[in-house]
């Protein structure tokens, strides 16, 4: 093909926090693909509070640097393939990029079956599924009658790992910013308490909240949460670190919550960290068990669909701030 | 009995950093049994760096208040009993606090065996073994060819964990205080290597000592050699939450190491805090293995042992300074 494709570039690593002045929007030739290589018209792009820590140093991957394309992950459809087993027409999960058009090799996307809604690959089947089925369930192993706390409650890990929870009998009690999200969570998706983080004294509200203790928590946010929650856990809780979205938003890391190591010991906590393609091997009995609780209406699925390639730095700051409601996708093309 | 007894009491909390003056030698009337109890004549008094930790505000068990006869766990004779299954001349294990003479409820002391030294049965056989074996066997789950490092690794638990660990097959690191303990536990005690972390810049002497990352790391320290150990763990570690002796000796707990959680997360380490009575069900098993490794000579056994009940406020301050090689003892009478 001939002609430019778009592209998002981080303009500028931020100095505390991102903003959408932080990225420029830029054109490049359109991309053709060499032989092994596929060209992907870019349909949807996933928004995770990790794509922030990118920025900071290096993670479970390199860190990004000014002046390159914005990193990203996205459904695409195929249009034309130089690769083996790709044929156009083909939904695949990729490391795009932001961009409209990317060319790849074959060899490092993912095919996926044509699902309808396809965001669902995105959201209960993608990476925030199974976080949250692999964290809770692996990391903070539920029992029933116990409390579980779940940060973050209102995003796209946090209202799932919420809901499995309460499907494992557990009592759940989300954490989250703002009254109105703290209601939605009850009335809608079946928390039986939800506190807003934003109000003062987190550790009284977790208290009463929590009078026996806090069996697990689902750590969505380090930082001042889980110094909260630390201090409220029971004996022999269990806590799946699954981010901190507290402390990307800004320099590099603060000194931790107060409390560690001293309460693991005299509570024996655990800790665990965790990053879903840890358990790919489990993926697929883990999308068996989603689905079926998807199909009969026990697991709600909630996401957060803006259009177009240019909306995604305002999406990123807003998901930041916790302005989303469950996945935040950005479609940059429709399929 | 008629007479008096001698007790320390705890005569005011510490503010900032324990000293000897913060206690008092005081005496009282020698206790009298009542029914169901004995009367105990202390032998021999464990000191750990937790006893600082009591100060500080509740842990495991409420917190010591000033005035009060310190807290301490004692090897004692019972002297006289109105107690059933206990009769004079039993060594017994209990809550005697820092007195030479104490009654209290038969119900609530442990017999023990009369073995030769009497004091193994406060450190290997006693909290410290069982600390040792089960956090690093348990918590820390040492694979052969892995890395363990040891903090506090000429303490009582450590000088025992970190020999553990190479009877494991693992490779050995202490971090201890000062180049005569380092190079001590290198050539008595068959650490591969030690740490001092006095030393300017801990984290460029991990990475020297520990070129693959940490696979296990036994804390029994918290504060900054937790912090640099954590930035050091490689992929998938476990680190075994022992104690924080750092963090004891001061007013309350300060901010957490910087990297919790994100480090957690990112390299997917588990932190598991642990107490040694925790698996008093298990101690039998352990404490065979234990003694088969003692006898035959693969696994030393390192005491530090002064004299009389006036010295225990010196041989805490002493410990939580890291003074001592190994387990302190205080022997309050001879057996």
């Amino acid at each position: 093909m001939v002609g430019t494709c778009r592209q998002i570039l981080l303009a500028e690593l931020p100095e505390g926090r991102l903003a959408a002045s932080n990225f420029r929007i830029g054109e490049a030739p359109m991309p053709t693909p060499d032989a092994g290589e596929v060209l992907l018209r870019t349909l949807y792009v996933t928004l995770d509070a990790s794509n922030r820590a990118w920025m900071q140093g290096p993670t479970y991957r390199s860190a990004l640097k000014a002046g390159e394309v914005m990193y990203g992950r996205a459904l695409a459809e195929v249009v034309e393939s130089r690769a083996e087993g790709l044929k156009p027409g083909d939904i695949v999960w990729a490391e795009t990029g932001w961009r409209d058009w990317a060319a790849m090799p074959g060899a490092r996307v993912g095919k996926r079956p044509r699902i309808d809604p396809l965001t669902h690959l995105l959201s209960i089947y993608g990476i925030s599924g199974m976080t949250a089925y692999f964290g809770l369930l692996d990391c903070g192993r539920p029992q029933p009658g116990e409390t579980v706390v779940v940060s973050a409650a209102g995003g796209a890990v946090g209202t799932l790992a919420g809901q499995i929870a309460r499907l494992q009998g557990a009592r759940v009690v989300g954490i989250a910013g703002g009254a109105d999200k703290c209601a939605w969570l009850k009335r809608d998706l079946g928390f039986d308490d939800a506190i807003d983080h934003r109000a003062p004294d987190l550790r009284a509200r977790l208290r009463e909240a929590c009078p026996l203790g806090i069996d697990v928590y689902f750590d969505n946010t380090g930082g001042e949460i889980l110094e909260a929650c630390l201090a409220e856990m029971a004996q022999h809780g269990r806590i799946a670190c699954c981010g901190s979205v507290s402390t990307y938003d800004g320099p590099s890391p603060a000194a931790g919550p107060r409390g560690v190591p001293g309460l693991i010991v005299t509570k024996r906590l655990s800790l665990t960290g965790f990053i879903a393609t840890d358990f790919d091997d489990r993926r697929g009995a883990a999308i068996t068990q989603l689905r079926a609780w998807v199909e009969s209406g026990r697991l709600k699925v909630i996401e957060d669909i803006s259009d177009g390639l240019e909306s995604l730095p305002e999406a990123l700051v807003g998901l930041l701030a916790g302005a989303n409601r469950g996945k935040r996708i950005v479609r940059v093309a429709s399929p």
